[in-house]
């Protein structure tokens, strides 16, 4: 046995010799970033051995004077004997200082207005499917001595029309009690679902009927996000977010696919997005509104298949395999309490419908929103998330694909990336003369790294400064000291010198970050040409394009299109929309006839299989230039070129 | 603090003082029989304190020579120090030892092959509403790479035409590997309900569509019996029963009731009729047939009203209090995993429907395998369990009510009283020359008590033979030692000297007992006489008599009607039918009509409530004679006792 002290938590363990690193910082409930979940791609998990020895292999990620002060891989180290760990505040996966933006602050009861009036626009319903009366029963007497249940069912078919009712067996055992508290006089709150029938899902003493609320939920790979909603009305009532707690176990859907695999894989999984993510959150919301969870009667969640699958603990390791088979698209009738989630136990738990392994409810909601499946002209719906989808289409029809973007647009597997949170390098720009550059930093703090809408610039104002070729490699003998290449030749640029905010190492991209970058942007733009190709159709017939997603609100639409990752039409017809994902799961959540809608756009997606998908190798590989590898595609960037 | 250590058990506890014995006991996990409850009222929970002493008072129950020996009654005892308590075996409410006949041995298959033909004779299908389809899936490939869900589902509507399916969680995460392991060839157990549509409840690999079963399951506030059928051609698998674990927190219903608004009692309650009841005998069943639980798809269960709500968890105090509030009759839809009983998870939990407080699930059940409801000749059914239930009626109507009868028909409230197990009398003659009894004892064991039918026949023979008058006082300066007057003058009948048997102390009839029993036996027969006068009916209008319940096989027709318990028509009208609500459960579970059937009967069944019928209690007085005030009414008897 060996004890492993790890610091600054203060934390000791003992484990078996031999043990990894990474393992054994799980078990004692340090949870290191380790993107690529253990493989020794992402360098990532990099820890510093302050006292004693571990097992471990010199690494590309590690620099030589690193390797002398003791840094390893967690992930490819073994323990060997007593040691003390120190996790750098880089490497730790703590998520509770990133607060994602769900709506802005004022903004949001704007936008929730808008929904609204597009939801009446549409010729739907803004009514919720959730339903409280309050009933005034007849006293119970020896002449009338029937059920309580049935004296209930007896109310509400007499006096409301419902001549089917249904409960399930906990709310059962809440009637005899609750009846006598409360004289007979309740309020029932419940789901009619035509033809005269209805589901309890709550009796409360007294008249209620003017709290009735609801929660809109994204999960998303990276981050989950959440709004309180008053469901009379449909104003916010409160909203919060945080990073998904299932990070720690793999940045992206593959990594966290294989660690369900492992044994208890899944229920760690499970239990983290469900106990240390979302309920958390709703935990938040709660006191901050002063609402009961059991107030909670309504919860619309959306998230990419894997989430879907991880969210109702169902095994999703066919997922990634060929054929790429999902367990489900649309899931069956989910109560709250089956699920643990802590909004009223009786709520039932709506999902977002996914279409295909890669194409999941978050995309299927963010379409909702976008109000595409209702206009006559050609709209490209782009999520750039985790992985990156794209919907094509209008109300005839709606295409979609999946491009295996990774991780990129959120900070994964680029060395000093980031996600969108504070300290995060999020817009960028280069001085041509003397390749200066002038960063701004989320929460105008100290810069740790660069988030995706960031590298955006950075590669874009680096291209256009002639700092990189349109291969992504770095022009030589340029007049700077930003510019170095090490002993293999490969060469980075520094964007903040770690000297200047007193950093622990400097902040870089490396040709190999770009590289990486540069094949997700362009898995988005093959995966754009290849759907349009497949519709026999151009760019030239896209009359907009929304772009959702984790990105960011930063995202330079211009340096987006420039850099090849969106087509090069006019930048008035490209449009950020944030979030779209939750804004579906809200007008989910305020009208039944938008979720009818929702199930009938999911319906009427056809999923197109990239990977099967003839020519899409080669608009990859051409793609895998700065612009692309035809510069004519891309005029704006032409003219700029040559200047 | 104090020491607490109980023998044969050697269990010990450390208590604080001042507890109640009969509570330290339970919390030891000793279980000593205490119908009443620890109200001082039965005397059952009487112990032997042999070393150290507890503050207790002497009591009716206790005689002289007892209270020397170190006799006391755990209920009315405190701790008040270190002691050793040892338990007589008569006092324990171990219920392991008490097998009661569900169905007998040799005849199960040819009853049930009876109530098959009744089924088809009524013009019902004998079919179970569970359904298994073997069913061979397309295999996922790249171009029909539809969810698991939808693959199922595609293929129960195209090829069986279910176009509505439903499951629910647990089977969704059933499903993935089960599919792969079986490579798409599984056998799915469903539920049809009409309109193409159909609820998945188990899905097992490859082709297991000959094994399919079901429990019946009756639970009698005593004692609780369970039949595992094969759901094809309906015949015995295995068969089960033993007491009710609840018997431990009270011999009655009311008992039961008052225990559940304890701390933590409705718990107690729902746990020891779960945990320590039913699933150990449906673990018996399944190791004596090797059947696996995950089998057993369809379990039905019949219960009296306040069995049915601790069965579901439900607080049933409001039963017992004016005006009587069920809080339900017909239980919502309700899975085996809710509730904790072991079969397969998904399984349909059925109850059959309740009438009222005191008319149960148990009556409904009886009611449906009597065939009553579809004649057109006058029959009374009667059940004779703990309290007695009585119905009146034929295809035309159905007219119910209870009789406050306690549980002296199954020994309680009997000093000498016992449940019909190994070592209860349970046949009783008396020569009418010397007043010696000869017995029968169940087993053929040494006796150690009277159970029910034992009762009636002492009673019977009793006051045939003169040693009692028709007020069941003891004659005196009859010339027979089995004769005896305690210092207040209340006499008791021998029935057994302990030096026969070696046993403790003499199993002996008191006046008191008599008086119980006369008056629980008047509750039967004002009951159906009110019941009578309610439709302006008289007994002469009685086609037939069922005699149902837990009462015993042994029951003596004729000396039941002499007791006066019975009205006094021709003995070949009256039949005692056994157990038959759980004859009326595996009718449930063997046709989907019968069941629809029980729904019927139950919503037709007009309950009367006896305690606010004019007349009743007139009738109920009457009635606390041998055979009744009014020899008239019973010419048998009359004829009988002017020999």
């Amino acid at each position: 046995m060996a004890k492993i002290k790890f610091v600054p938590y203060n934390k000791e363990i003992e484990v078996q010799q031999g043990e990894n690193l990474l393992e054994v910082a799980r078990k004692a409930e340090i949870f290191i970033d380790a993107p690529c979940n253990g493989n020794s791609v992402c360098g990532k998990c990099k820890v510093k051995i302050i006292e004693g020895k571990v097992s471990a292999e010199k690494d590309r990620h590690i620099s030589d004077d690193e390797w002398n002060e003791g840094y390893v891989l967690a992930c490819s180290s073994s323990v060997i004997g007593d040691i003390t760990v120190e996790i750098p505040s880089n490497a730790s996966a703590s998520m509770h200082n990133m607060k994602i933006e769900a709506l802005s602050g004022e903004r949001e009861n704007k936008i929730f207005e808008k929904a609204k009036r597009q939801i009446l626009d549409k010729g739907m319903e803004f009514k919720t499917y959730v339903k409280k009366d309050y009933v005034k029963l007849d006293l119970p007497t020896l002449n009338d001595n029937i059920s309580d249940f049935e004296r209930i069912k007896r109310h509400l078919r007499n006096e409301l029309g419902y001549n089917q009712v249904f409960c399930r067996l906990p709310m059962l055992r809440k009637i005899p009690p609750i009846l006598r508290e409360a004289n007979f006089n309740i309020t029932i709150t419940h789901i009619p679902r035509g033809q005269g029938k209805t589901t309890i899902i709550n009796i409360e003493k007294g008249d209620t009927t003017n709290r009735l609320y609801g929660v809109a939920l994204d999960i998303g790979t990276t981050s989950v996000a959440a709004c309180l909603v008053d469901l009379y009305g449909g104003k916010l009532v409160a909203k919060a977010s945080s990073g998904n707690a299932q990070i720690k176990y793999g940045a992206d859907v593959i990594n966290r696919i294989m660690y369900s695999t492992k044994k208890n894989g899944l229920h760690e999984l499970n239990h983290a997005v469900i106990q240390e993510t979302i309920n958390p959150i709703l935990r938040e919301m709660c006191e901050d509104s002063g609402i009961d969870r059991d107030e909670i009667v309504s919860l619309i969640v959306a998230g990419n298949t894997t989430m879907s699958h991880l969210f109702l603990g169902i095994y999703p390791d066919f997922l990634r395999m060929e054929p790429y088979i999902p367990a489900f698209v649309k899931p069956p009738f989910i109560k709250a309490s089956e699920l643990g989630v802590e909004v009223n136990p009786e709520t039932f738990v709506y999902l977002a419908p996914c279409v295909a392994s890669y194409v999941g409810g978050d995309i299927t909601a963010g379409v909702l929103s976008s109000g595409m499946w209702d206009v006559d002209e050609n709209v490209l719906f782009i999520d750039l998330g985790t992985n990156g989808e794209i919907v094509f289409g209008n109300k005839e029809f709606l295409m979609t694909c999946a491009c295996s973007a990774g991780p990129a647009f959120e900070g994964g597997e680029i060395s000093c990336g980031m996600r969108a949170a504070n300290g995060a390098i999020e817009k960028i720009n280069i001085d041509k003369e003397n390749y200066d550059p002038e960063v701004t930093v989320i929460g105008n703090d100290k810069p740790s790294g660069i988030c995706g809408s960031g590298i955006i610039d950075l590669i874009c104002e680096m291209m256009l400064s002639g700092i990189i070729d349109r291969k992504g490699k770095i022009v030589k003998n340029l007049n700077t000291n930003r510019i170095r290449f090490d002993e293999h030749g490969i060469g980075e640029y520094i964007l903040v010198f770690k000297e200047e905010y007193n950093l622990e190492k400097n902040i870089t991209i490396t040709e190999v970050d770009i590289d990486n970058f540069i094949r997700a942007k362009a898995a988005i733009y093959s995966g754009i040409t290849t759907l349009l190709n497949n519709l026999g159709m151009d760019f030239s017939m896209i009359d907009k394009i929304y772009i959702a997603g984790g990105i960011g609100n930063s995202l330079d639409i211009g340096n987006s299109v420039k850099i090849g990752m969106l087509p090069d039409i006019e930048s008035s017809k490209i449009e950020y929309v944030g979030n779209s994902s939750l804004m579906g799961c809200y007008l989910t959540l305020m009208s039944e006839d938008a979720r009818h809608k929702l199930e009938e756009v999911s319906n009427s997606m056809t999923y197109v299989e990239l990977s099967v998908e003839p020519g899409y190798m080669d608009e990859f590989v051409s793609a895998c230039f700065l612009p692309h590898t035809d510069i004519e595609k891309f005029p704006t960037v032409k003219e700029l070129l040559s200047k």
